[in-house]
């Protein structure tokens, strides 16, 4: 709020020069703030409404200021921003109230993009062909829009009233997001349109917020390790940590980073959506009615689930999924190649249409009123995923010369780290065998990030160090990956030694003989 | 044009990275230009298109550099500018070449908010009215689209090739120009909403060429010296004369600058639109059919007309009012108030509707069909004009310690300036006795200033430094002013040793002695 002092004969400043002169004591006298034309037209009137108090909302546009917003009268507590995680299968999105900083709200559902392909290529492909990087930019916006929309309403708050907005996402969904031409990341040499994004205007971008909203995209390194992951190691301030961390973000893709305050490396993975509950019959997001957590008896391999709000099963989420993986092999269910083993004192192993499956639930006990199955297709993704992301760890952490022992911390990102039962990724190899006090799941992280972007500038310029600093590897250009992902491609591993820790929980897998053929 | 280097999977730069590293050479690493949505949705189909030369339209937006357009292709020698001058009677455009500099075209017509009303003050008035603003606005920006779209339309040039535009005008005829309200500059303490103009868009302006043109406003002094004065010093370059010139500009008002490259002063005297046109009944704007000039034969009163394009005469502009003043004065017809005296051996003098008047041209040698005269009412309009301008430059040059004769150089801008008889001028007391060569007519000069802010960031700092350094002189708040324009409502001057060179021009007059009560 700004108190503006009547001109006079004397003293007889234009408004404008009147309303930067004000600002001197905030700002110094070498940096007036840009006014747009809409602005100017509504200056004069303003000036005289409340007696020259306004309320100024300013934003740094590069070295620029610019005043994105004017009213008369103090209005400063009513300034309120968004951060958005645009997620190939979800969207997220965080009301803050800049004021004060405190986060009002938040929202999250499918990308609506879905409909174009479930994972980054498909949706490359749908986007090259005629209209359809319009449609799916719409989609994109549609969706922001209307969780935006929800958010506001529920909140007493108007639309116009929100005048920043932060976005996290994968270079891929910034691109169709932004109606930037994606075909050039998934082509040899691989080149995104840019990394690093000026600030943009709401109503460029098409959001239904503030028109002259800044919108701020978190900058990327790359084709494959996007603004989202940027996002997120500021989020869990990677940038800052002693030791080396381990950042793992499995979401549709798995990105993984590791790194400390002095060093970053970042390689991506493609691990598929499995864990994202697609590509699997019955997964799904980790909502209502999802199973989030499985135990299984060994023999009768009679299942017990715990559903996300109490009710009957709808789906698997990704924590879901792996804790029924593991615990099927755990039960001697599957082999460790990840095939089911004809069960004859239990009628949940059957063949399907599509193979051998698992039947979770029975169609009387679920939402839907079908059977909740897990295929020989879905663990087949399952295997594929984790065994990618294992690979893309081991590799990472090699070329920087570093033991899997030394990482002194895994944070786990992506929402369905949150849910993730530690002991199950072990049992199944998606993680290295550490400490189990070492790991921590973070939620998403990515929003996290974009969150603290939106509320400060070091934030913002921390996260461009970030996307600077840190260095792609490129994990095809590494010969040992394939190697190290068929290795990985069996529970929990062809080496069982890197998995001592399960000895214990699983002797017999260890009394059968260490090496598989 | 710049050729762009295509990426390769070794320098996998983004394409905007290679866009800027390609600029490195000319505007060196530090400063990379801004890239609008728009054109980052272009940038990897147009990178590729004709093997990475693109036409690249910078400009300079504050500090920042940014991209106005991105072309495939070699395109430099099609950039166009318009220079536009927005006169309270008239609207004058050139259309620039922004390659070489060169001049293609002009245009010029009446400001279409004429029917708003001929004089600052009642536009003023009018905007104040609902819907008021708008409706001059749109008639201001609608008149400037006009023109645009005929010197575009003629010379073979696409709107959208017309990437930037300039714009001088006083400060109420930017204010409804960019609709902004202007009533606060007719209202003490007479405050503008501003007079340095942030480069703006032509979007947000209205006006039909590329819809991110940047448009470069003439930076104003205050709410009555303004950019149109601002770029007139400029285009005469009075901030860097060495010696102490005089700018009068006798448009709708009469603005007086006094200046050397170390100083410089301006005033604004309510001077009326007479020579402009207005307020004089057979007035017009100096083209096709107007009289620019006129000789009277003593005793007849038969005058010798000269008009614009030879044919018939519509009307009278500035030059040849000033003429028909002075020659009538000269012929006896006119007392030293101006009033019209009864002539015995003329039918030329007669009394009309209105009190006496001058017959200059008879019906069946007009094109109208209708007599063209010269009214008492029309001779008072003239005569008030002349006053203010006259008792202007004598308080301006009085208050800078300066006598008239220490005036090395008159600058006479305006339209009207280029047909001006300097001897017909002086005989009426409108300026100053000064050695004719002194006397220098420059035509539009604040077009001349637009067009030199836009053909380069020299020029626009120097108008800035210009709107910085002149100080503004209030001529009200001079105790001597209302004197000096009391003694100026005579032919020439209540003092005619103020104008000794008429001696021998007017021997009658300095017979009759020297006062007048």
């Amino acid at each position: 709020m700004l108190d503006v002092k009547p001109p006079s004969l004397e003293e007889n400043f234009s408004d404008l020069e009147r309303l930067e002169r004000a600002l001197f004591p905030l700002w110094g006298s070498g940096r007036a703030p840009r006014c747009r034309l809409g602005t100017l037209q509504k200056l004069g009137r303003l000036l005289r409404e409340e007696g020259g108090k306004v309320t100024l909302t300013l934003a740094e546009l590069g070295d620029a200021l610019e005043v994105v917003e004017l009213e008369a009268g103090d209005r400063a507590y009513r300034q309120y921003g968004l951060a958005v995680d645009v997620g190939t299968t979800t969207l997220s999105l965080t009301l803050l109230n800049l004021y004060d900083g405190r986060i009002i709200d938040e929202e999250s559902d499918y990308n609506p993009q879905l409909r174009f392909g479930e994972d980054v290529i498909s949706r490359v492909v749908s986007a090259s062909r005629p209209g359809g990087l319009r449609a799916m930019r719409e989609a994109a916006v549609g969706g922001v829009n209307r969780l935006a929309a929800k958010l506001s309403g529920r909140n007493g708050i108007e639309p116009a009233e929100i005048n920043s907005l932060s976005l996290a996402g994968n270079p891929a969904m910034l691109h169709l997001l932004l109606g930037l031409d994606p075909r050039y990341i998934r082509e040899e040499p691989y080149i995104p349109t840019l990394n690093f994004f000026p600030v943009m205007r709401a109503g460029e971008v098409g959001l239904d917020i503030a028109p002259f909203a800044l919108i701020y995209v978190l900058p990327g390194v790359g084709s494959f390790v996007g603004g989202d992951i940027t996002a997120g190691v500021l989020g869990c301030s990677i940038d800052r940590s002693e030791g080396p961390t381990l950042y793992i973000d499995i979401g549709t893709n798995g990105e993984i980073v590791v790194g400390t305050r002095e060093w970053m490396m970042a390689c991506a993975c493609s691990a598929g959506p499995a864990f994202e509950g697609a590509g699997v019959r019955s997964g799904m997001r980790a909502t209502l009615g999802a199973v989030e957590s499985v135990s299984i008896e060994p023999g009768s391999l009679e299942p017990r689930l715990s559903v996300i709000g109490g009710g009957p099963p709808r789906g698997v989420c990704g924590s879901g999924l792996i804790d029924l993986f593991a615990e099927l092999f755990r039960a001697g269910a599957l082999d460790r190649a990840g095939k089911l083993l004809p069960q004859e004192g239990s009628p949940r192993v059957r063949q399907g249409e599509r193979g051998a499956e698992y039947v979770l639930a029975w169609a009387e006990e679920t939402a839907t009123g079908r059977d909740i199955t897990l295929t020989e297709v879905d663990l087949e993704n399952l295997l594929r995923t984790k065994a990618a992301i294992y690979a893309g760890i081991s590799s990472l952490t090699q070329m920087v010369g570093l033991s899997l022992e030394e990482i002194e911390k895994v944070v786990i990102a992506g929402e369905f780290g949150s849910f993730l039962n530690v002991e199950s990724a072990l049992a199944i190899g998606l993680l290295p065998d550490l400490p189990r006090e070492r790991f921590h799941a973070v939620g998403n992280s990515s929003l996290i990030g974009a969150q603290l972007a939106l509320l400060s500038r070091d934030f913002r310029v921390r996260a461009e160090e970030i996307a600077r600093r840190m260095t792609y590897v490129e994990l095809s250009a590494d010969p040992s990956y394939m190697d190290r992902y068929l290795s990985a491609l069996f529970l929990p591993h062809t080496e069982l030694e890197l998995f001592p820790s399960l000895r214990e929980r699983l002797p017999n897998l260890f009394k059968e003989g260490i090496h598989v053929s």
